[in-house]
């Protein structure tokens, strides 16, 4: 019986099983993370993972950027500014990359916290990609620090990278997540 | 032209426009912050912002839990457990909520960090919804805590609630952000 799944609220105190009509239509649109340099981080992310620039909100009265990125083909985003903006925010699974300006060139500037250190909090973005060996070969070749490879350890397929703020990126392929969670209960 | 835009490699130094072939098909899957007490964290997530529980995974050797919630139709999932897990990562969109067990009974567990005071780092999610005032008004009849109610300050129409462990969620519906930033450049 579905109701005795693993994932049923039998099994999972204070889980609802069924949204509450208010929610219908919500969508996790983003998560945003500061970035010090947009000129390394915009290469990172188009270059080596393939995102795209969807949307840059610039706003000078507080001297910040926006950088909205995400696995999007922006061949079809709309050339007007307004229509973008809104095609932005209908899109699910995108990354804002937050920048004040400054820190790029300051020499005092101590970095971002990546969360995985104290004071612990936020771990990580997850990328789903066609095969993890072969995505991190490339990543290897293309000079990345990796935080965990592929075939070190334990979880066998599945690889931490850093993005150039020392974010912890996952990358996976499904079949790897198969092998590695066959043994979770 | 579209070469011509704000978000064109020409105005934005170290961004690619082509995706590199090899990284087609990628796509962003998951983003993973550490909570406290999954009773309270599945009741927010599932009660209030009406996610649904897509996979959980139980790590005993490890003494930790994944539970990966999203907004899916939880009733198309398939009931195999291993069939459950690819079709989980297969969506895009989703949170992973880290637990390690114990913290819900810890006195000594100090909370985690939510990247908004020093050190800083991570941000928040954001969720797009169907009407933001509409919305905060039931997260308001809930109790919920606000980071930024949606008609105070800058931004009008935009609010930033706190999920259970102080994380902080960015909640907009598409018209409101097309108003707030409109004095964007």
């Amino acid at each position: 019986m579905a109701s005795e799944s693993k994932e049923s609220p039998a099994n999972n105190p204070g889980l609802h099983a069924t949204p509450d009509e208010a929610t219908k239509g919500y969508h996790m649109q983003q998560s945003m993370f500061r970035i010090k340099d947009p000129k390394v981080s915009l290469d990172f992310y188009s270059r080596v993972l393939g995102m795209s620039l969807l949307k840059r909100m610039d706003f000078p009265e507080w001297k910040f950027t926006l950088y909205f990125m995400g696995f999007e083909d922006i061949e079809s985003a709309p050339a007007d500014k307004t229509e973008k903006t809104a095609w932005t925010f209908s899109k699910k699974s995108t990354i804002e990359l937050f920048h004040n300006w400054g820190t790029e060139t300051d020499p005092d500037f101590k970095g971002y916290h990546n969360g995985n250190t104290e004071p612990l909090g936020f771990g990580h973005i997850g990328i789903t990609v066609d095969d993890t060996f072969k995505a991190c070969d490339r990543f290897k070749s293309l000079g990345l620090e990796f935080v965990k490879a592929p075939d070190s350890g334990y979880f066998n397929g599945v690889a931490f990278i850093k993005d150039p703020d020392g974010y912890w990126i996952e990358i996976f392929d499904v079949k790897s997540i198969l092998d590695v969670t066959v043994g979770a209960t």
